[in-house]
């Protein structure tokens, strides 16, 4: 017995719920760790297939593993006609996350391994969904367009096929590389909302699609990944670096939030941010339209300022904030950026699922099943007596 | 400063995480209250439309109120035809929940109140899945059966409107009735893990489709909503009265659970149960094959006399016991019943979400973030350093 805190109605804030062996975030000096390596190394010297072969088998492959994978990956990105015209029936200004959402379910329609309990089967689909939901986004973002889909290209690797399946253009290596090491760096990130959604349903043990089904709809959620598309839209709406002041100093007097600024857990810059931010610059150069990146760099450096001079606090960039602008000089559309977090945090979610379902570490985690205090006061403290319709 | 029980991998396990006004289960007595009215007592004199205007409304309707609820889920039945086409590139085998969850995002598509963040948005989501989720069920059972979808009857009231659409004849009132209790009986439970999952996506702001697809995710797990399949297939196992005893003795050597006994919650009878049973019986002497009834009654008597012996417990009845039998009955298929769960259960999870979204009092719901103990031990207690793929 230890002493704890009331969690009622405080979103489990603060909570220590489950343990993991998947990551560890460390708030308070800004260090994010997928099973054992610091982000920040594999950002700089892995790339997304061995840190997704990191996440789902607890080791960075070697040369002969990783050849593996990536090629079990290649094989597996091709999605089911019959899905390609059923995201044809959707009209074209559904939300992106709910096509990813409906997506990944009927993704299990044609997937016999749904009905195959056994660990091997939910690594297998785990891997499909890695492999299979950037073809399903980019066939959206064709169809909506009026173009047909693309196949995918087997001579390329898995950030760079997604960019040319989506702009049907061959991306160069430094654009495909700094997509990769986006998708590195949003890959896991321990009990987010959506991925305690994933680890919920697969509680229950229901199959991996289920599970990501529900994280996909977490993530959709404004507070959560939706945070990277209002994070471009505040950007567009603050339009060049010498407005960006008069915009802090009015979202501020009308107590409302800056976009990209805070985080949950971290006390300090998000180590992610810190490695976002100079590709971003770096694209602004590249594209001769650096004003993006100054917008967001001049942001940061007024709102901390005015956060310490009007609040007397600290604040901090995240995830959200840097990659913002840097997906936009991809050219990447900007109601895609909270789906391009799902098709690399489907890594981290695939990891969860399996972990949630097959730790072996005694106690096995267990059906949520939380309680709730009752509070109806609808006929005072007693039960209401049932009244025929015609005396209500 | 309470003192509490350790919570890591527990499954929250009675661990009071949030207020509520919708439910209370008092799993000590046997008593199951729906914003303050016992489900005895509405299950013996409201109709499905009642209980769910008591859900979404707070309060049971009067006439006018019914009449204009009842006239708006009429309204509501109807599915986009995009959606059956989608429906129907599903292959046969696809597993029931699944096309579900598939359809309640694919709805998302056609609703503009999916871009509304109010309330008023919210509700009308609500009304329409409640409306709706039938219809696609009873739809995907036609197409698999090669039989054109039907449209829905504005004569007919929510229960026996479904069994219509499924079946293509029209149900008795007593046949429909039965069933409109099981949607009563059904229709909420507090934070089981399915709403749980419901609250947990809405709580990032999420709209009322991506968190109730994640709730069928959820509900489609064998240990959660799944279970009713599952007792059913064990009547069918069984398959005679005198066979009951063997089959316990021999689950019970073996170790193994007997599906539809125990409760996380309930240390009594399941209220709901003691509805069911009866229902059951007079549906097999309607059917003139009361085995079915029989077996189960059976099962419960021995079962609770063979725990009572070997492990000195008491064991009882839970919701799924006499539901599977009293579904079969109806002709209602095997591996439908647990989607026949979910399209009673969207009243409560639609009531859940409006909560988790827009509760007025405080403090309000917040994003669930739970916290997890790092118990990575990849390289001992230090950080692993980098190394490249040709040194691995």
């Amino acid at each position: 017995m230890e002493d704890c805190k009331p969690i009622i109605n405080t979103g489990l804030r603060d909570v220590v719920i489950a343990s993991t062996k998947i990551s560890d975030v460390m708030g308070d000096v800004g260090k994010l760790i997928y099973r054992g390596y610091p982000v920040k190394d594999l950002a700089e010297n892995a790339t997304f297939e061995e840190v997704a072969h990191l996440l789902l088998y607890e080791k960075l492959p070697d040369n002969n593993e990783l050849a593996e994978f990536k090629s079990c990956l290649s094989a597996e990105r091709h999605i089911p006609a019959e899905l390609i015209t059923a995201l044809k029936t959707s009209p074209g200004d559904a939300l992106p996350m709910d096509i990813l959402q409906a997506g990944v379910s009927m993704l299990a329609h044609h997937d016999p391994d749904v009905k195959d309990p056994s660990r091997e089967a939910s690594l297998r689909m785990g891997i499909k969904l890695i492999a299979k939901m950037p073809s399903i986004l980019a066939a959206w973002d064709r169809i909506r367009n009026n173009k047909a889909p693309l196949e995918p290209s087997p001579d390329l690797d898995h950030a760079g096929n997604f960019l040319y399946m989506l702009t049907g253009t061959m991306p160069d290596d430094e654009i495909s590389r700094f997509f990769d090491v986006c998708l590195i760096l949003h890959a896991e990130h321990s009990f987010n909302a959506s991925t305690f959604a994933a680890r919920e349903v697969a509680s229950t043990r229901a199959h991996m699609y289920a599970a990501v089904a529900a994280a996909v709809g977490s993530l959709s959620g404004a507070l959560h990944g939706g945070a990277n598309t209002r994070v471009m839209n505040m950007l567009l709406k603050i339009g060049s670096p010498d407005a960006v002041e008069k915009y802090i100093n009015h979202e501020l007097e009308a107590g409302r939030k800056i976009m990209g600024l805070g985080h949950a857990v971290y006390k300090v810059d998000d180590p992610r941010a810190l490695i976002l931010a100079p590709m971003s610059e770096t694209m602004g150069k590249r594209t001769n339209d650096t004003r993006w990146y100054e917008i967001s760099a001049i942001l940061e450096q007024k709102a901390k300022q005015a956060f310490k001079k009007h609040k007397n606090m600290d604040i901090f960039v995240n995830v959200d904030f840097y990659s913002a602008s840097l997906y936009y000089y991809m050219g990447i559309p900007v109601d895609l950026f909270t789906p391009v977090f799902a098709i690399s945090r489907i890594s981290g979610w695939a990891a969860h699922v399996l972990e949630e379902q097959f730790a072996e570490a005694a106690p096995k985690p267990m059906l949520y099943r939380p309680e709730s205090e009752y509070i109806g006061d609808y006929c005072g403290p007693d039960e209401c007596l049932f009244t025929p319709i015609e005396e209500r």
